[in-house]
């Protein structure tokens, strides 16, 4: 495991960028997946003027490692994200996007190995412990990519409604920890204080399903990327 | 994880020979872990007669994943057996032999690194789950390379003692699963009926520190050998 | 440049065995190019039985570097030899068989990317420093895969009609210098006093197309495996 | 080959350092080979904030590929110029830095395998086609890491005091293009139209010692980084 701790959110977004671009430059195909949320927001910022329009990046191809679908809509709430924040305005062609949803998940591993397998995957992490949509409770170390039905009423149902601000369609779908794990490169990065205590847990403290990103640790080729803060109760 | 399936104990043994022997010719340094114990018999028969006084394998380092030490003696269980099975009948200069033991277990992991980490990982597997030194109870899924004393009287003490036959020494030391997890590669091999139940168990069911090769499943390049028998009770 | 002096054929052929055995059993798809021709027959006696019937060598996939065609038939040298040597008694299946010949030569670097590029080509060496097709006279080090128009008459017309023993057929090819250095692994192997001058040349000498396989040695992943015959002029 | 072409030296020199920075980022040893001179100017100033005092770049280890020795100082051009546009600005540890010039270029080759190899070599391109100090007429294909005493009054020397301004030591080092070809990776760059007649030689010409550059097509990792003016010649 490589950690790294940076200054801020600015150098840990940027520490990122050039990590994910030195992977991207590399000729042959590269099958990357990246994160929606509010922790990429900055890497997206500087990626998007760098990738838009340049031929030299056809070789990157996209594989969204989760999805929580809304009722009613061609994209669930990862797509969505990730559509906007990245893939619309850097003018990804959609022959690079492959689309991970509740009707697609099962053989997905397969699919994955067929493709060539994942050489990168960047991931936040929740305070919670989770990483792409493995929730404590919901998920097993030894899933492969896998589907949660949401049955209305159920406390899921009701957090993803509280999420989603709509109502929820049938199947969320993620990535297992073994998808993820079976991946060349992984990258985690955090920032703010309010990462800092999920952060000790999952880089320091046992491997635990209550805690899924404590997994991560155990691959080996990770890096990890924190500002001071999200960094600030490690040990060393 | 690419499991392989052989008829007998002589197939699973020349696989594992194919694989390791491979690895070796590779030119550059090679830094290797390779078992004790009774599931290399064959193998280590087929290797003798290549390997010995070959400089083309003079690229290839050994270092011995565990140990149990033997009071009043120099090597412990795991160093004797690799001496007498494949060390000495291959003629291993010292130079290439890094040996673990309780004496200098303590940032093994920084050593390994140091010597750019190792290459691949021949391991068996014990019908309680154990691998290298790992034992259920007394390993954790988050443990580096780490030692355990043995206090007189203990279970473990009385267990060791008759295994060894003598009285063991003060530290055992062992990989931890960190350690291993770490390595490039992985081959997991087993033969026969008992190991059946294991095999099954690790392969297929969940990861947890009850069965500590459970967690092996998830490294991104393992290769599991296995007999006929050993395979047996494999869903696929 | 990893040279690997043995003692005599048959140890030559084993190293052969173990290192592409070794390649193999990677798991993931492989992509290998093999020989024709004397040099390798130990090692094809080695690998039959072996191979033949394993599922687990099914990653494998095949692809000739040359061809000779033969007027009338379906089938020019490489092929008919490789089929003969190797691909039939190891039962091979037609898919894992790409075959290039005089119809399918332009554009073969690009289908070779497409994929995945090849993992690994096993050479030997012609006693004027050929490999692969690669002739001097008619090979530059540029080239990629090309074609050779053979005219009736002319001076290669009559070479090939004698080495047949048949009306050679319209078009040659060969995988160029250039597709060769593109491969993540090569293998150049040799036995005989016949071939000890040309393996000094090609090893020692100056890079020259007069000598095309001198370029090998610039290759960043490649072992040469010679019979103690063939190393006797070494310096070294 | 993997040619990038961009806009302009911006655009150039920022692809260049997305590479080397996701390079140097990897965690493990990094063993970097630098250019001096103008090319890279641009690339350097871009670098030097991002990685001044940044423990995490401490893995990297810097082999400059030549010297050329300047009378009576104890550093030649090229370590005058890494020192100036580079290690100094970026407080690089004495300790990461390991100096070639002509009292240890002997046995170089050796050297460098012995610390793992180098990682990724950048480099630019004479008019003349040389890279590194690979000069027409005075290198060949076949040479490792090699040494040319300057003779006072010979041509060389005279070329050399112009070029430096100053008195020439006694012997100019470079690697050899068979050491360059040995690295894992290569990045060719150059800008300008200056550059444009030998981009077109070196990448779509014959492979001759004339043109020292045009043996790097040949490798399997390199990606060359242009500006529209350095490509306007290409074919495509």
């Amino acid at each position: 495991m490589n950690v790294i701790i940076t200054e801020d959110y600015e150098e840990m977004s940027r520490v990122a960028f050039y990590k994910v671009l030195g992977k991207m430059l590399g000729g042959n195909r590269v099958n990357l997946s990246l994160t929606a949320g509010n922790t990429p927001k900055r890497l997206y910022e500087l990626m998007i003027p760098v990738v838009k329009n340049k031929y030299y990046y056809n070789n990157v191809h996209y594989y969204n490692f989760d999805e929580i679908p809304i009722a009613g809509q061609r994209y669930g709430l990862t797509m969505t994200s990730l559509n906007k924040a990245y893939y619309e305005p850097c003018e990804i062609p959609q022959d690079n996007i492959h689309e991970l949803n509740g009707n697609n998940y099962e053989g997905y591993d397969c699919y994955l190995k067929s493709q060539g397998g994942l050489d990168l995957i960047l991931m936040g992490i929740g305070s919670n412990g989770h990483f792409c949509g493995n929730i404590p409770g919901h998920s097993r170390f030894h899933y492969e990519t896998f589907g949660m039905k949401t049955v209305p009423g159920s406390e899921m149902y009701k957090n993803l409604e509280k999420l989603l601000g709509k109502t929820p369609g049938e199947t969320s779908v993620t990535f297992g920890p073994r998808t993820v794990m079976q991946a060349k490169q992984l990258i985690l990065f955090a920032n703010g204080t309010d990462k800092a205590a999920i952060i000790k847990q999952a880089l320091e403290g046992p491997v635990t399903e209550q805690v899924p990103a404590s997994i991560l640790k155990l691959h080996s080729d990770i890096t990890v990327i924190l500002d001071k803060e999200a960094a600030s109760e490690l040990s060393v």
